[in-house]
């Protein structure tokens, strides 16, 4: 292997070697290592529900549409994701225009100061005066970060895990779209190496999430009546919609933005939603592009300035015929590239994980003002470094002759690329090389790469590599709003630079540097990221250049392979340290040998049709579940089993499974039972507490046995529990009727919706729909009501307002099935039932992680 | 409406109303409609099975799997998708060829005798010589296509049932390529006004779906040991690559091929098989790229020409400061033209479905040659046409001035604009207008179109748009292999050059005709086509020029719903025509009061677990179901339900049903078996032959009991049927276990996998997951079984082989979640299982097409 080359390269395989048995798999199986235990996929993450719940409240809307009303309602759509792409324009237009304000103020300030100086000697004073601007401007967005943590990184990793059907508190909210839109912008102004780009998708997301609520949890008074869109499913779409119309402003690429959004929003290709989705990025990109053009040039109604990003456009020089961006012979290369990148990306990433996982283990419990402390010693370093390398260690190389002066002339639309070099100490006709890359906006930066004609010295551009990478490593995970993908392309660059120098100079091939640098700054943003579809997109529309398609292709490709060689991407190792329950794309072959029973969560809290409230309330309070299973007994069944049909047989299994299972849940339930001081529900279970797990297994009859006096909790009204069930009544099977969620159920209680037992359940009244969802996305806890005001004898009816079809499966799908219908359909639950009709399992999000398959399969192997 | 205005728009409006109740609805309601019968979805298009069945065979092939083997399975894939990207661009380079040579050869004779008849006035000959040109080639390519009828039009409509999981027969075969890829050779050397891009697309779905299987049933000899990827998933997955591909060289279109692959290939968003089809279209571009720019420019190892279609570059001279391609303004102007693109758009496809059923009502059934009689025919009014236009209704205009002339320089990578004018009967200088449009081949009439600066009088264009429109209509669904694109695209150009001519001259306007050559051009086609996302990926592609983003969207967009309003897409018009059952998209909210019960088939025929061959050749030979659901009887399970449990007790319904279900498929066997001449079935059933339909219902018990004696087809092995059977022992419940094919079941009796009655079921040979495969994807009939080689008393356990664990849903689950499961899942067959495990029904493909819905819908209300 390659890794054992280098001493850093030593560190990634350690690494690897930690990632092969994953804390949660350890846990399982009974091992565990302390120091990866704040990486374990953490159970309080919910999952968001894609699924539509059709319950007899929905079914009434359903049966009030009209045509009329279904257009209208489309119309809504279109109109709400029209605003959020020019909104999210308008956005990217506000941090552009404060970003280049203060830059420019910054630049223009000490650049004279420094011209001044290198005559004076008072260089120190330059230095001094850079550092107040920067070390403000960081403090700024670090006190922002504090208010609001989530709004520090790119959001990416947490976009992801949004899209991917993650709940991450707090992740779209008005405060930390306003923290991390302000923030984005004093980190970029000070100095920092942090792009702009992911906390644009971030912001864009937020107002994806919250345009269409109409009202916002920070400002409880920004509230109109506007009752549609109140789910998970349609929330999700327009978070979708407003990341993509954030990448499309962002980079001004629309395709890609909406190829991000389908790559990351794992839901079924729905074609209108898809469409939609293009809309609002082209909205974003365009609303960018006039709003750009015309504050930058005074070109109102022209649109010349794509996005944030561009890359300029890659031309040959008129005359030249000779002269190709690339061939076929540079494809060689271009692999190698990829390899390099790849590995360099690796090396990033292990480098930052340890980081991450350093400062999570001494940074993050302390006090919070340590955080700032941290930002702004990352910023005086970054400013020292920034202007010492400038000042020292620059070459002074010849300005581009004026042929190819003549080629950037044509690039009229960019920012001409001579207008931004840095002569600091050199002579006319001459300028300083590290100047130019470091004491410039790093987009200007680029450019300079991608552009410069005239030649930058290797010893500039590995030094300039080094310098940026240790220090743009060092930056990702400070507690500021901080993108990846401008420091990566330019660290990239520098180096793709590089290889052509050598190539063009040493070797005296005809190739094209621009070309090179722009395929350097892909593999190395490709060997930190690892994205594949969606990142060429990107690239290949912000070079404008279609012809780049394949370069760019397969440099990414190898990239991606390479450096998944050794560990993640940057994102997926973030998400990982959140302990983000995040589902792959596709099981491994392998785990299809599992099946649904293997992998379920057998231990249920169910709940009758009819229940008591006091059971309801017990239930509520005592578990964590979020749903409950509706289903009802079915007592003489039993005996059918016994007759030896061989099919139906294996059913036992999960029988016996299911007596095991309430019987330990409700002696979990009891043990919970003791931390809630309610006292009305102390004596359902007061005998039970002492009763030891280990009995489990044969003595089940036994307890059961000894505790059938206790009154099951469950009450179904024309069965109220009596003293004279016989055992068969026990282990009675129980038939699935739909799925209640928690929320759904604390709504009923709230509102009082109930039935004493001598009347019909008709009497109860009924809830609309909008009731229903009134309380999106925020549902009162149960802790929240008040006991005293519900009669704990009044009985509630749940079936209208369960999910009365979920989709299940049955106890031997294979694990591949279960996976791709709970992460298509975007589900939350999944209950498994078997063939006759009864519930046996659930499946959640946490059983299908890969942590969680593979731990189970490595039981599977060890039961084999 | 506007479509009152115009005499040909009331047709449209004809086509329109003659829409609101499609053939199946009234068939359903009981009412009829003559004219229409022949476009009812036929229930003989079979569905792919995009479901994995994982049967013991599965099983036991994933038991051996290991990392390795998993690992050099997804090398195989890669290499696979690889080969089939490169062999598409191949094919590319192949037509691309050999039409561009046919078509010089072509234009320089006949242009030569032109030039010299111009003088000598012997017009006459020269037409004759390019009529005998054009006569010969179509009638080349319109024989290819008697030999293989289904190479006929542009082959997306069967390429878009395909992905949509609809099995046409013949369409994927080696024979079809060959007469298609050849066939539009000759049809647009012919100067036919058909494009070559649809066959391209339709010749890259057959690469795709034949490489991978590396045999073929044309050539029989052509077979390798290869037994991977023999089932519809991965096929379907092929084929999706291979489309995109066939997209990417027509178009030089990478990501629009892969989008057009997601867009019309519905199943769930899979990132690695979509990163798999990116390079897939990467590969055939770039191949076609390679070997054009090699062959056309001697330039081997650059890549100049990215698709067999390519727009060229759309630039502003460099001085011009004032130019800009469009400004914000134009937005309002495109908006316009795709309003119009969208009404003509929908004429076209009109008066093309008025054309195409008057094809098959009095064409398709007569002598074959006359089809090749009518390709001839329009292939000569088309020459005719082309060849006196050009002379006699040209204008002479001036050639463009020399500042222009330096913006074309630029242009050095397309063939130069100037270089294909025509000057027919114009004097030095000038150039005939008509003539450049019409004698060249489409592509450069299209860069005349989109790139000559000089100008084309309105009259030229107007007429010029009206003969093309007429003529290609006519053209496509006769019997050549034909595309729409190029001439779609050709038409809605000339149109937009209108417009441009229009707001340059008359209203003097700054603005770029070739922009508003383009925005014509997309609006025609989007009006015609109407699709959505790839079509805008793919234009903004081929132009090369992302700004070009917002413009094309908006006018497709609104050509779209402009078109939408009046007619569906041709494309969809042509399957609706062929009878294919295309599911849409998504299902419309309204559908949603409808549930899986008032949809799913609930006349089923069942399997035993444990079967008589006997009773299996029985039913298959009577039955024309492709998959049996594998049932045990619940006997005492019926006492249950009549206990009043409020939830259960609606499954009462079903069971009812299910009796009448079976009675009545018992009945329906029995007659449909007369005309099977096997002596050894006949008995079975031979008292019951009598029995009439109208006798349903309220006899149904007399009938069960007259029929008592009756030896039920399906035997239990243990459970013989027994003539002491009582009345409710006939009510049995069906508890569901499975699923299995027909195929599997044809199988299993030729394999001879059975064992004695005396026998443990253990002693049944097995068979490996190769046989199972092996006649993949034709199976041998059951009327190809020997039954003399079979001893009906053996018994078949049919477990190991059945889907144990398909995808169910419960009755009561709502249309829109059943649709997205099925359309999501691509599966083939959804049983319908009621909450104590019983199948109730089964849903396919048919029952979910929107003609059914909407009949069922109609019900419904009226039930209501």
């Amino acid at each position: 292997m390659a890794c054992c080359e280098s001493c850093l390269c030593c560190q990634c395989c350690c690494c690897t070697e930690g990632e092969t048995r994953t804390p949660e798999e350890l846990t399982i199986l009974g091992e565990t290592r302390e120091d990866e235990d704040e990486i374990l996929p953490r159970k309080d993450y919910e999952s968001l529900d894609y699924d539509r719940c059709i319950n007899e409240p929905y079914v009434e809307v359903l049966e009030g549409l009209d045509n009329k009303k279904t257009k209208k309602y489309e119309a809504v759509k279109w109109m709400l994701v029209f605003a959020i792409g020019v909104s999210t324009g308008l956005i990217g237009v506000f941090v552009d225009f404060f970003v280049r304000l203060f830059t420019q103020l910054k630049f223009r300030l000490v650049g004279k100061s420094v011209e001044e100086c290198s005559e004076n000697g008072c260089l120190a004073l330059s230095l001094l005066e850079l550092l107040a601007f920067n070390m403000a401007f960081v403090f700024i967005a670090s006190v922002l970060v504090l208010i609001e943590p989530v709004a520090a990184g790119s959001g990416i990793p947490e976009i992801k895990s949004y899209l991917n059907g993650v709940k991450i508190p707090g992740i779209v909210r008005l405060r930390t779209f306003i923290c991390k839109a302000t923030g984005v912008l004093f980190a970029v102004a000070g100095g920092l190496f942090v792009g702009k780009e992911g906390p644009m998708i971030h912001s864009g997301a937020i107002v994806g999430a919250g345009l269409p609520q109409f009202q916002s949890i920070t400002f409880k008074k920004i509230r109109f009546q506007f009752p549609y869109f109140r789910s998970d499913r349609d929330k999700r779409d327009f978070v979708s919609a407003g990341a993509a119309a954030g990448v499309a402003a962002a980079f001004g690429a629309p395709i890609g933005g909406t190829l991000f959004s389908l790559e990351e929003g794992s839901s079924f290709w729905n074609q209108a939603l898809t469409w939609k989705v293009l809309f609002c990025s082209m909205s974003a990109t365009f609303t960018l592009n006039f709003f750009r053009s015309g504050i930058n040039y005074n070109k109102w109604g022209s649109f010349q300035l794509p996005g944030l990003l561009n890359f300029g456009e890659f031309k040959c020089p008129d005359g030249d015929k000779n002269c190709h961006l690339w061939t076929a012979v540079d494809l060689a290369f271009f692999v190698l590239m990829g390899v390099v990148g790849g590995l360099l990306g690796a090396m990033f990433n292990c480098i930052n994980k340890r980081l991450a996982k350093y400062r999570m283990r001494n940074v993050h419990p302390k006090a919070k003002f340590i955080r700032v402390l941290e930002s702004l010693l990352v910023c005086m370093v970054t400013t020292v470094v920034v202007f010492m390398a400038s000042m020292t260690l620059g070459e002074c190389r010849d300005l581009a002759s004026p042929t190819a002066n003549n080629t950037t002339a044509i690039v009229s639309a960019n920012e001409d690329v001579n207008s931004t070099i840095r002569q600091f100490f050199c002579s006319n006709k001459t300028y300083n090389d590290m100047a130019t890359l470091f004491f410039n906006p790093q987009e200007t930066a680029i450019h300079q790469l991608f552009h410069q004609d005239a030649t930058f010295s290797p010893v500039t551009l590995l030094l300039f590599f080094v310098l940026y990478f240790l220090l743009s490593c060092w930056t990702y995970g400070v507690s500021v709003p901080s993108g990846l993908f401008v420091p990566s392309l330019l660290c990239g660059a520098s180096l793709g630079r590089l290889v052509a120098n050598v190539l063009k100079m040493n070797l005296g091939m005809h190739i094209y540097s621009g070309t090179f640098a722009l395929i350097g700054a892909a593999a190395f943003l490709g060997g930190v990221v690892r994205m594949t579809i969606s990142l060429t997109v990107i690239l290949i529309e912000s070079t404008n250049e279609i012809t780049y398609g394949l370069p760019i292709m397969i440099t990414l490709m190898v990239a991606k392979w390479t450096g998944d060689f050794f560990n993640k991407g940057i994102y997926d190792i973030h998400i990982h340290l959140k302990g983000v329950p995040l589902l792959e794309w596709e099981t491994e072959i392998e785990m299809d040998k599992l099946t649904a029973s293997d992998i379920m969560e057998p231990n249920l809290t169910y709940v009758y049709p009819h229940t008591r409230i006091q059971s309801l309330v017990s239930i509520l309070r005592t578990t964590v579940y979020h749903a409950f299973p509706v289903v009802t007994e079915n007592r003489e069944y039993e005996k059918e089993f016994m007759k030896g049909n061989i099919l139906v047989s294996n059913n036992i299994r999960f029988k016996k499974t299911s007596v095991l299972t309430r019987a330990g849940e409700q002696r979990r339930r009891c043990q919970s039972m003791k931390s809630y001081p309610s006292s009305e529900l102390r004596n359902v279970c007061d005998e039970q507490v002492g009763v030891e797990p280990a009995e489990e297994g044969q003595d089940i009859l036994q307890q059961m046995l000894e505790r059938r006096h206790m009154p099951y909790p469950n009450l179904y009204p024309d069965q109220s529990p009596s003293e004279e069930w016989s055992m068969e009544e026990r282990f009675r099977p129980l038939t699935f009727h739909g799925l209640i969620l928690r929320s759904q159920l604390v709504n009923l209680l709230i509102r009082g919706v109930c039935y004493a037992e001598n009347q019909s359940s008709a009497s109860q009244p009924r809830l609309s729909y909008a009731e229903m969802t009134e309380d999106y996305p925020r549902f009162p806890d149960i802790h929240d009501l008040d006991l005293a005001l519900l009669n704990p004898r009044m009985i509630v009816d749940v079936t209208p307002y369960m999910n009365p079809s979920p989709y299940t499966v049955s106890p031997n799908t294979h694990v591949s099935q279960v996976f791709n219908l709970f992460r298509t359909m975007g589900l939350r639950h999944l209950p498994v039932v078997n063939a006759v009709g009864e519930i046996v399992g659930i499946i959640t999000r946490h059983n299908l992680t890969h942590e969680f398959l593979m731990a189970k399969l490595r039981q599977h192997y060890i039961t084999i």
